[in-house]
C-alpha cells in the first residue's frame, strides 16, 4: 500500500486541511490530519467544532486510513525538498509512515484513524441549499469585520444568515457596528429560518475561497442520529450544521461544522428609524481625513464630525498626553448645519471601507443616536454605527 | 517665523530622525525630535546613546529651535493629508506649534530645545576616518547576524572594527557563530586600534543606508571636554565615539553615538587551527537540505551531518514528541568519510546565507571542534561555528 501523488497536490491537500487545526491542543489526535486514500488522496483536519477536508488526485495503490502527526512540518519539509513526486508507505515499525520526495526521506508517527473525531463531517439532512458565487463571497467579506470577538455574547461571534425573498441576508454586529448585506441566490432551495455561522468558519471560508474556481455550494441541515438511516433528526437547534464545498485548482475542499446555537438579536430594532439629518460624501475622502486625525497610539479620544454651512465637514481629534489636536475639512453635501457627533476612528474607517463605492449617504438622528451608512450605488449593503462621546 | 518645506522632505526628515527613538521612554523629551531650522530643516532624534540627525531643504523664514512631541503621529497625519506643502508656525499659546498641510490643521505641543540631550552629536576630534561604499555596507550586513543579543557579555553586543593593512576588519560573534569580513578602504586615514559599534547603531545604519546615494563617511574619535577648544580629550575609552554620515535622496543623514566600552575577545583564538577534514559543497543545496529537515517547532534536536564515500553527505534531524525523522542526501566533494557532526539548524542556515556564492569550503577538526566556513570566490569573508551534540 503505497500512496503516490504529486508534491504540489500533496502539499496543497495537507495545507488546506491543516488550516483549521489550532496552534495549542489538548490531545495529540487534534494535531493530526486524517488521511483517507481511497480513489483520491483525501485529508481532513478538525478542531472538533469545524472540519476541513481537501481531496486531490492520486496515482496508485489502495491504502488503509491513518492519522498523520506533524502535518505542517511535513508540508514545509516536502516543499523545501523541491521534488515533483511524493510517496507515502507504512514502515515495518508499527505506527509509522515513511515519506519520500526526491532526496528527502522522512519517517512520521501516525495514530489510528478510528481515533480521529469525524463528527463535524457526518452526512447532513439538507434543509437549505444555495450556491454562492465569487461576488457573494466578496459580499460576505464586507460584513465579516463587524463580527464580535467578545465571548459573553457568544451568539454575536458569527454571521447571521436568514432568507428573504430570493436572497440570503447576512448580518453581523459587535454592538458598536452592524453590517448587513443581501445576496441574491436564485438557486436557493429549502427553508432557512436562521443560522449563525461561527467567526472561525467565516474567516476560513473567506481565506480558502480566494482561489476557488467557481461557485461555493452551501448546505444547512441537521445530522441524523447514528443508526437511523433516512429518519428526521430531532428538532434540536444544536444539531443544525453547515457545509460549504468548492473546487479549487487541483483540489476539492469541504468545510463543515456546527452553527452557533443561540438567538441573534432582532437587527431591525438596531437600524435607526428617526433620521432627519443627511450627508452625501466620498467615503475615500472621509477615510483619508479620519486617517489624518486618528490612529495615534496614546490618549485616544473620539473623532469628531462637525458640520457647517451646507457643504463643509470638519473631522477632528485631540490626544491627551501627546498635546496634539488635528483637524481636516472635507467637502460634502449635507443638511446638518451646526450638528456635531463623535465616533471611534477605527470603526469609522472600517464602515467606510465596507461601504465602498464613490459616494455614501450618512443619516443621523441626534448626537446620541446611531448613524446609518448606505452606498448609493449598491443598495444591497448597509451599515449602522453607534456614536461615542468626544469631550 | 514660519518653516515651510515640501511634505515629502518634512516627512522624510522626521521619519529618519524618529527611527532611533525607543518605543517606551522614561522622559517626555526622549519622545520628541529636536527641530533646528537655520538655513535647512534639521531634525534630531536620540535614545541618549545614539542620535540621528536628518537635514533637508526648506524654503522660507528663520525660526527658533524647539523639541516637537509625537513625531510619528505627525508624519502619519501629514502623509494621510496628501498635500505637497507643510507649514510650521508657533501658535499664540506658548509651547505649541501649528502644522498645516492642505486641508489638515494640527496643533502639537513642544518642549524647550535646550532640554533636548545633544551629547551624542557633539563634535569629534577625529582619530580615524574612512569612506564605506555600498558594497562595504553590504559586507557589514554579512557579519551583523552574528552579533550577540545576550546582555551579560555586553562587549559582544556589536560589531568589532579594527584596522589591518589597507582594510577595515569587521568581526561579530555570539559565542555560537563568528563572522568576519575585511573591507578594503584605500582612503582610510588616522589610526584605529579597536572599536565596538553597538548593535542598534549597526542595524540603524544598515536600515537607513539602503537608500544612500553614495558612500558613507565614517569618523571615529573622541569628544573634547566642554570649554576646551582644540585640546586633546583625556584618553578614556568611554569617550570614543563614532559618526556616520551620508546623502540620501533629498536628505543628508548623520548617525552618532558611543562605541561599546569593553574588550572584544581575541577572535584569532576562536578560528580553528587543526582542520584535517574538508568538504566542498553548494551552500544553496546544503541550505535547502537543512530547511527540509529542520525548522519544525517542537522537540528540537541538532541537525546531523554524516559523510559517506567521497561525495555523499546526509543531513538529518529527529524530533522528540513529533515522532518525526527526516534525512536529505546532498552531493559534495569531501575527505570526511565516516565523520559525523551536529549543528544548530538555524545557525547553519545563517552561516550558509552569510557565506553566499556558489561554492563553500567547510573545514572540520573533530566532532567537538568548531567548523570553518569559507566562500571560495570571496576570501574577504569567513565564518566559524560551534558544533552541537545531536544524540
Amino acid at each position: 500500500m503505497t500512496i503516490q501523488t504529486t508534491s504540489a497536490n500533496f502539499r496543497r491537500a495537507i495545507a488546506l486541511a491543516s488550516k483549521v487545526i489550532e496552534r495549542r491542543n489538548t490531545h495529540p489526535i487534534l494535531e493530526t490530519v486524517r488521511v483517507h486514500a481511497n480513489g483520491r488522496f483525501e485529508v481532513t483536519g478538525t478542531d472538533l467544532d469545524l472540519s476541513v477536508t481537501a481531496s486531490v488526485e492520486r496515482e496508485a495503490g489502495p491504502a488503509a486510513d491513518f492519522a498523520l502527526m506533524a502535518p505542517k512540518a511535513i508540508v514545509s519539509a516536502v516543499s523545501a525538498a523541491g521534488d515533483k513526486e511524493v510517496r507515502l508507505a507504512p514502515t515495518a515499525e508499527c505506527g509509522k509512515v515513511s515519506i519520500a520526495s526526491g532526496a528527502l526521506a522522512m519517517t512520521v508517527a501516525t495514530l489510528p484513524a478510528d481515533d480521529f473525531p469525524l463528527d463535524a463531517v457526518r452526512e447532513l439532512h439538507p434543509e437549505f441549499t444555495a450556491t454562492l458565487s465569487r461576488e457573494h463571497i466578496a459580499a460576505l467579506a464586507r460584513v465579516a469585520d463587524a463580527i464580535s470577538t467578545e465571548e459573553t455574547r457568544y451568539y454575536l461571534n458569527g454571521v447571521h444568515m436568514s432568507a428573504i425573498a430570493g436572497a440570503i441576508r447576512f448580518d453581523a454586529t459587535n454592538g458598536h457596528i452592524l453590517y448587513r448585506v443581501d445576496v441574491p441566490t436564485p438557486d436557493a432551495a429549502g427553508t432557512l429560518e436562521s443560522a449563525i455561522i461561527p467567526r472561525k468558519a467565516v474567516r476560513l471560508l473567506l481565506d480558502l475561497a480566494k482561489s476557488a474556481d467557481g461557485g461555493i455550494s452551501i448546505v444547512l441541515g441537521r445530522i441524523a442520529p447514528p443508526n437511523e438511516v433516512g429518519s428526521t433528526a430531532p428538532d434540536r437547534k444544536n444539531l443544525l450544521r453547515f457545509s460549504a464545498s468548492y473546487e479549487e485548482r487541483a483540489a476539492s475542499v469541504q468545510i463543515s461544522g456546527k452553527t452557533i446555537d443561540g438567538m441573534f438579536p432582532d437587527v431591525e430594532r438596531i437600524i435607526p428609524a428617526k433620521r432627519d439629518r443627511q450627508c452625501v460624501i466620498s467615503p475615500a475622502a472621509l477615510r483619508r481625513a479620519v486617517a489624518a486625525v486618528s490612529g495615534h497610539e496614546r490618549g485616544w479620544r473620539a473623532v469628531k464630525l462637525a458640520f457647517a454651512g451646507s457643504d463643509q465637514l470638519t473631522v477632528s481629534a485631540a490626544y491627551v498626553g501627546l498635546g496634539l489636536t488635528a483637524a481636516v475639512t472635507v467637502p460634502c453635501q449635507h443638511t446638518c448645519a451646526g450638528f456635531e457627533i463623535g465616533f471611534n476612528g477605527g470603526y469609522l474607517t472600517s464602515i467606510l471601507t465596507a461601504a465602498g463605492g464613490d459616494e455614501v449617504v450618512l443619516d443621523f438622528g441626534d448626537a446620541a443616536a446611531p448613524m446609518l451608512v448606505r452606498n448609493t450605488a449598491d443598495t444591497a449593503w448597509l451599515g449602522v454605527m453607534m456614536p461615542m462621546r468626544f469631550d
